[in-house]
């Protein structure tokens, strides 16, 4: 090679705060707070805070590298820990509050933390496992008294250093269902790249008169990185802190000029039946990002048809920081008719965005073909992707970079990509696989039906059987050969389930059902 | 630091390539070509083209390295030289075709190429250059029976290599009109995180929709970076050759829906003129982003007043790949009203954007404060700012990365940097600067005036005072008189040139003000 003669500026996270300062100095973060008044500064304002909390966690002995915890909600001075803890080259490991006790406990001990922030609502959680903390030394509560307090006297400038933009900056624990959390360590550089592509028009493409309200949890692989993405578009932040119900975030979407929201499903089903209830209307708002689960084409439809609102599904993990694909809209689809385009962006993940590789791969390794319709292991590569899980000694992509997502899906020739299930949730009849989503998604629509939720179970001649559970509406008067009939001009004859039972649907601690319980309580229903 | 467990995944140009004909498959390019009648294929065509491209490359034995030279319009195969050169590792030369022989010559003898592509309008200069040529060793014409037939038979696919990321891409000299053209070698990483950043709203924010027809020159740094910036966006791209007057650029705008365009201002002072002429409307297009020279107000205006075309006014230089700032709005200046926005951003380079860093440092080495009023030096820094140019001992930028543009400017709160001048015109009289550009400016809104140019010329007591030179429309009566009478209410009482002078004003190769001829032409004026 010729080595090219341009600047190797890192690319460092202290970077965006800078840019949004100089740049978007007087654009506005409002933020709600924890038994507090709403709180209004700028990126100029929190160029100033983040550098006093610098020089306050220099003071208290936090050295590059070191790692710090945050127990905290979407409010201005978790923002503060996002800029001013990788800005001095230590990792800000953002704790889940949704976890049970001892996994928090082992994600903070296992991370070697050694300072804890901490929202005066987990007060109480802190002080029940404090005890089991071995590495944390300080506790601070981010309040008034504790956390001003502290920044207060420190100067309102620091000397941003830069060093290695692959070093850590963020350490993410993925809630695994199975076995302990796995951290991920993001570094300066993925956040930073990450962040470019979030503004890009493909994904959330911020202008600088857009106001953008995270609603996905800040400790959840940073928001889709929304702190970060929208400073480098020089967009107006809203922070919700924790309140999450439909007339807090109404109150903040019109007060503020919300254009642009985003979190998990079930805020919006929340955020819809309130609007419908109260029948107001969310004047300023353009988009609404969903992910975490697939949207409910009802939803997307409600938010257009009644409101005018754009519906961005979107997937990702916390091992791709997380951007994977976003719907938006390409001339492709826009050529088949809005309807169509609807139908097509609200029943698939979302498309390739530039910066992330996608690989479908069928059971014998080989590259599936682009149609649509061949399902496969999704495999992701590229430099927002995870390499290796932190102190592990393996690493979890392969040699060549692919990672295996443990999903199933498809891809089509526009480059939308659709997950028809989880590996370990599909099910595999005689040989063929029956996407438990896809059942799920139909029979959820059958009249008086809560939940739907398919596991397959093992068969005597088909290796394993679709078996479906309803959990019923109260009162509602369903039996089996009603289901059965509804489903029936609506799939394949082959997957139709070979029982369907009437039972209480369980649900992991992030809401989801619990195939994990439902194939062990449903075993032998088959068989014995 | 606690390293960061992320892929390190380097940024390669040939990932833009793999990503359009990915995502955006189908979406057009289409191309003028000389001599020959217009080209249409998609991203996948290109896909297949460039890999072509890059066997016969290996065949004719271009080595990862080696530099390989374009003399080369905007066309489809100039676009496929842009994507297999730096795809297999090796660096394509730009040549600019306005320099004059002997720097054409100089420039390719330095790059030490091995291969000469050119199109057919070159043919003649290349014969006449060829002899003077020490290290090519295969000439290529860019059309049907060579090119074409020389890349047929070779494979549509080719396994893109990954490599070190600061490897180089792209060598584009600068037209420096003092010395040789210098070398800017632009890294893999440099050209991606420029596209990248090309594509966020804060520039040019393509969306998928966008049909952006560059009428930059390739050769001159890769004409914005448009060839990245728009596949990355999945936007189409319409390439025009060398078909630059009005007429033509109105075919290609009304057949193909070009809703972006961008180039020198003599294209749009052409293009605007046929407009009013012909009494034709560009139909679509809504964005012209407008650099090389200060954008005319008149011209701003006419393309808002008449079109509804929004100007973008850029700065940037070969040595910043080129994208520096971007005249984009942001609610700050939209706060002001419409007509003080179209005043600040019609009169203003552009704005900060994400990578880059802006510094302007009076003549004591300290920073300006960001008032919109103190000028000086303009440095830039960042990860597509050059370091050294091509086969230098010395580096071009300082050790602290700062490179210093040879511009005198103000930023201003908002981060919108203004240029006042080129350090060397800029006038110093009695310890003062005055702005040559700002006083020509004013004189060239004079009743008659054709050109005008301010040079300063050495004074016996203020050290240099300003002259203005100017030329008038043909038969036009204007005098010294008149022209004092009309400047005196515009500007300050201290900038008033010594003496006006009217003369034919020379122009440089690129049609800007010959100030070094003018500045000797009357050195004495002042003093004899």
């Amino acid at each position: 090679m010729t080595p090219g003669l341009m600047q190797t500026t890192p690319l460092m996270i202290s970077g965006i705060l800078t840019y949004a300062a100089q740049a978007h100095g007087a654009r506005e973060i409002v933020s709600k707070l924890i038994d507090e008044p709403i709180h209004r500064y700028d990126y100029a304002g929190l160029g100033r805070r983040s550098a006093q909390l610098a020089h306050t966690l220099e003071r208290l002995g936090v050295k590059p590298g070191d790692r710090v915890t945050s127990l905290a909600w979407n409010t201005h001075r978790h923002l503060e820990l996002f800029y001013a803890v990788p800005g001095i080259g230590a990792v800000l490991h953002t704790a889940n509050p949704r976890l049970f006790d001892e996994q928090i406990v082992y994600t903070i001990n296992h991370a070697e933390s050694s300072i804890l922030f901490f929202d005066r609502s987990f007060a109480t959680l802190v002080e029940r496992i404090a005890p089991q903390l071995t590495t944390v030394r300080t506790l601070i509560m981010l309040s008034a008294e504790d956390y001003e307090t502290l920044i207060a006297r420190e100067p309102e400038t620091y000397p941003w250093p830069s060093f290695d933009e692959n070093a850590g900056a963020f350490l993410c624990y993925t809630s695994g269902t199975t076995g302990d959390p796995k951290g991920v360590l993001y570094s300066h550089r993925a956040v930073v790249l990450h962040a470019m592509a979030g503004g890009l028009n493909s994904a959330f493409g911020f202008t600088a008169f857009d106001v953008v309200m995270p609603c996905s949890s800040l400790y959840h692989a940073t928001a889709w990185g929304l702190p970060f993405s929208a400073p480098i578009c020089g967009a107006k932040l809203v922070l919700p802190a924790d309140r999450m119900d439909g007339a807090s975030l109404h109150e903040l979407i019109q007060s503020e000029g919300v254009t642009f929201t985003g979190g998990v499903p079930t805020i919006w089903t929340m955020y819809l039946d309130w609007l419908e209830k109260t029948g107001q209307r969310p004047d300023t708002l353009k988009r609404v990002v969903i992910g975490g689960s697939a949207v409910p084409r009802a939803m997307a439809e409600a938010f257009k048809r009644l409101y005018g609102v754009q519906t961005l599904q979107i997937w990702g993990m916390t091992e791709t920081c997380p951007i994977g694909v976003v719907a938006t809209p390409t001339p492709a689809l826009a050529a088949l008719g809005e309807e169509a385009m609807d139908e097509a962006i609200w029943t698939r993940q979302g498309r390739l965005q530039f910066g992330i590789e996608l690989r479908v791969e069928t059971e014998d390794g080989t590259e599936a073909p682009w149609d649509g319709e061949t399902s496969g292991a999704l495999l992701v590569r590229g430099p927002w992707v995870v390499r290796r899980y932190f102190r592990k000694d393996a690493d979890a992509a392969r040699a060549d970079g692919w990672f295996d997502t443990g999903d199933i899906a498809t891809l089509d020739a526009n480059g939308f990509m659709r997950i028809t299930d989880r590996q370990k949730d599909v099910i595999k009849s005689g040989g063929e696989w029956i996407s438990s989503i896809d059942l799920e998604n139909v029979a959820a629509g059958c009249p008086g039906v809560k939940i739907a939720a398919v596991v397959g179970v093992p068969h005597p001649k088909w290796e394993e059987r679709p078996l479906l559970v309803i959990e019923a509406h109260e009162g509602a008067a369903v039996c089996k050969a009603d289901v059965l009939d509804y489903l029936a001009p609506r799939i394949v004859k082959w997957w139709t389930p070979d029982d369907v039972v009437f039972a209480a649907v369980p649900l992991t601690a992030t809401g989801k059902i619990d195939k994990k319980v439902l194939r062990e309580a449903w075993r032998t229903h088959l068989t014995s």
